[in-house]
């Protein structure tokens, strides 16, 4: 019983027309890269509708991204991509892709504040993508998933956290009950399980996590208890992909959000929930729409 | 089938315990208002656990809140407002009440983003107030509201704009099936109708609008393609009180979101989209905790 | 007796460095447009250092922004637009330029705000450019310019606002003392003057101007004392160039600070003054970077 | 030489009146204390002009500050802080103060960005203070100092930073080319040099200091380029008191400023520039006008 979308609203957006395609180059950065780029883009008769290209002068790698659209018929996506590698040099990225909703898995564990954002977003149209199920280590989220249509599936976490069986076995479990989804994109709305290594590599580039950040940092438990401690002035949230460093991945989306000294630790966290669930929602629609390149721990995002 | 609340990400508030009384004056201002009233208080034996207070000094008028508690059982809230009431100017008004999720009916049309906001924010605890009902127009939002357990009323609007008897009495129906719930609030998230006086009057000082702002202002149809016409860098939202001037009642919330060349019309009534449900959620918050006075065409805003 | 920039905090840029120049393109688009351009680059043997572009779809329009430095000597600018106007549309703005701390005059009338703002960033070293003149209808701020040791150039303006003979000669010495200086770009920084349509079409796309700006708009006099009155809750301002319709030319930036119920009109005033000098700051840089293009009331700005 | 103040922009404040003072009370909770203080300030006949008052639940502590006039001729300060302390806790901090234009000492290293803003306020009358003296370890910025007629005194810092006596010896040098000024504050405007905890007891809870921060913290050197290689896209700083803790004292103010992947370390840097002027420039002028408490690690700001 999927909830219908309401036409007006949807995302306005012709990416995903037939005849249309993202162009998605990356490579170390030499002369005439674009020149060649088009000329190919020309060859094939394809109009450039939108054109984004930076190069880290630092790095010395380039970066470019074009809506492109066949004046007839379909752009012969696969072809395109062989011309392009053919110009470019042999370490050059290059993807051609179509946006057309591309599925994504959400894991959470109690909070609702994120995955009820996406929920939402997905439901009234306004998501450049389509959750096609919610994985949690706990059940308590169900009664809001189900309501969107969308598949629940709880894996409770191992009793004993010192159990590193356990532990490998659940996170197997966890990433099974993902991948029979075939997720283009895995978002972590407060999913509060220490991943390994080998997971966090499973998804490398394509999940997505949410945390609180502060000025200054806080280290330990408690961070809300500690900030108001500390009589911050701001509260703020990062979204970023998932490396192996733990919260240190390259960073989507920051923002903040003023407090002051009448907020409690209860109406810090209450704000600290509403800059997450914005900054996350940002940073997903980003990935979704290809709008994200990753380049060491950096990235290149044209919005 | 109502939603069970997430508990643990419940606003966390002590507005709803029931030894806990929120306080609130206002009055023409003159000498020993607060001295007056903490000495009721401090008669009452009553605790003031978080006090506001203002004096318009343009208007000469005095505006008060207190979350008070008794140290012993529960506040006499009617023998208070009583006292309070013998020790203030005839003119002053007078409240003691309870904020325990105070109900409220949503009414909207077409657009699901201001109103599943709401919806949302309620099934995850994140409102201090309960919808008890929405009332559109149109049908198109059943599947939205009904999704979170919320009853929905469609009162399709005539179909002759002219017919103004027509026009009336369907003014008539709305107001009913808002009255069935008995509301002490009623939010307008895209409600796409033009109310009369005598609707605006029924509800005077418990209605609230949202709708877009912009630097500069544009009058006419089509407000997004007039501000990508004119290129303009921010789009905004205001949350109001609905009085008789269109759009120009009392200002609870407003705030902007930044825009730029690469936006399309599309995408700005998006980001118009995204910044109205923001604004309109703080507003509604504000509201139900009692944290807003009304004095004329301004507001007194107690965050 | 000028002030020594401080060398330590001076704009960090390339720009001004003798192998470097900006490129400039726009006209209508067609396919091939930036192949052709890095073409010509190539064919030059100029490195692109970065590069902006983009297609304004709604009015089939084409931007084109590059830094591009020869990699042995010095870039051959007309020559090299000769090169670019040869391949490109007959309609097509071509412009080479180097960026070199370029001259402005500042036109003001009583307020320090804006002006002080300016020469303060010049004299550190934060201006992308050099005020070279200060010209002003009222003698008041001479005393903060000479501190600066810039030019004061007091133009009194005719007693009898009616007299439309004094006003025009007035204005035209108003543009002498101007021109006497050669600036690139003109910025009003609150000058509060009305401007005839002859004195905009002289520096059509070379004037800058900065006015307050409200949610909603207010019209007539005094603004803050109608912005209190009202209630609102942001204050904003916005930089445009100047063109015949009064405040209403493009839109070069925009921003808002928050206000609320515990400021007097004179309070909302004075953030008033702090955001229309930041957003006029902001602004004159982007300008003086070459970093905008105006096409119809629209600007493209490549932040 | 002093800069005439500009009449029509000078902040507009009625608290240097003589008939004014502000009311500043802290202290351990109990039950009247609001009630005892405005009976006080009733009998004296003083009309209470603005008002607040917070309790910190947590630590169980009162703030109060209010702005009083007395109908007839001044104020009688020394006998109403008498009256107060005679009906509040022993323990009772009480202040009756005027703000009439403070002095301040500033203390910069090379930057000339905060400093620069803070003489810029000063000049044109939009700081409720004023800067009596410049005191710098480097030369540097005497030029720009003295163009605002303020003196400028340079104490060279020893060569060897290993040198404890020297540095003892600068440091107490520095503190007497302050306090020869006896300025009410002291404004670490960018001031490079590692202060002894003597020297913070000294001017404890009257001396101001400004520094970066970032989402997430850097440690160590170079954090520009640190936040340019992490590729953050929020660049913060903070205003705070300074204690023993390095930059770690009671926060007075926050914000941050927006940034993107175009920008070089050097850009980020300016970016930092920028928004650290904007925020040490509002705590300044909330500490001059006594809206600022103290309390433990956090603040108590009545904006």
């Amino acid at each position: 019983m999927a909830l219908t979308p309401v036409s007006s609203t949807r995302v306005s957006s012709k990416l995903g027309a037939p005849n249309r395609e993202i162009v998605l180059v990356d490579c170390p950065d030499e002369v005439g890269l674009i020149h060649r780029i088009t000329g190919v883009l020309q060859a094939r008769r394809l109009n450039i509708e939108s054109n984004h290209e930076f190069v880290d002068a630092d790095a010395r790698h380039f970066f470019f991204r074009a809506e492109v659209a066949a004046a007839d018929g379909a752009v012969a996506a696969e072809a395109l991509r062989a011309d392009l590698a053919a110009v470019l040099p042999a370490t050059a990225r290059v993807r051609v892709t179509q946006v057309e909703r591309r599925p994504l898995v959400v894991c959470a564990t109690r909070e609702p504040h994120c995955l009820g954002e996406l929920l939402l977003l997905d439901a009234v149209g306004e998501l450049p993508g389509r959750i096609v199920a919610v994985v949690s280590n706990h059940d308590i989220l169900r009664g809001l998933v189900e309501r969107f249509g969308v598949p629940f599936h709880c894996v409770p976490a191992p009793g004993d956290p010192a159990d590193a069986a356990a532990r490998g076995a659940h996170e197997e479990a966890v990433a099974a009950a993902i991948d029979a989804h075939a997720p283009d994109y895995v978002v972590l709305a407060r999913y509060m399980r220490i991943l390994s290594t080998a997971f966090v590599y499973r998804y490398a580039g394509r999940m997505v996590n949410i945390h609180h950040s502060f000025l200054p940092a806080f280290a330990g438990a408690s961070p809300y208890r500690q900030a108001f401690a500390r009589g911050v002035k701001l509260i703020g949230a990062t979204a970023h992909f998932v490396t192996a460093e733990l919260d240190d991945g390259p960073i989507i989306a920051q923002d903040v959000i003023s407090v002051d000294h009448t907020y409690t630790p209860e109406r810090m966290a209450q704000a600290g929930r509403d800059v997450e669930k914005l900054v996350l929602a940002r940073a997903v629609r980003l990935v979704l729409e290809e709008r994200v390149f990753v380049h060491g721990r950096r990235t290149v995002i044209f919005g």
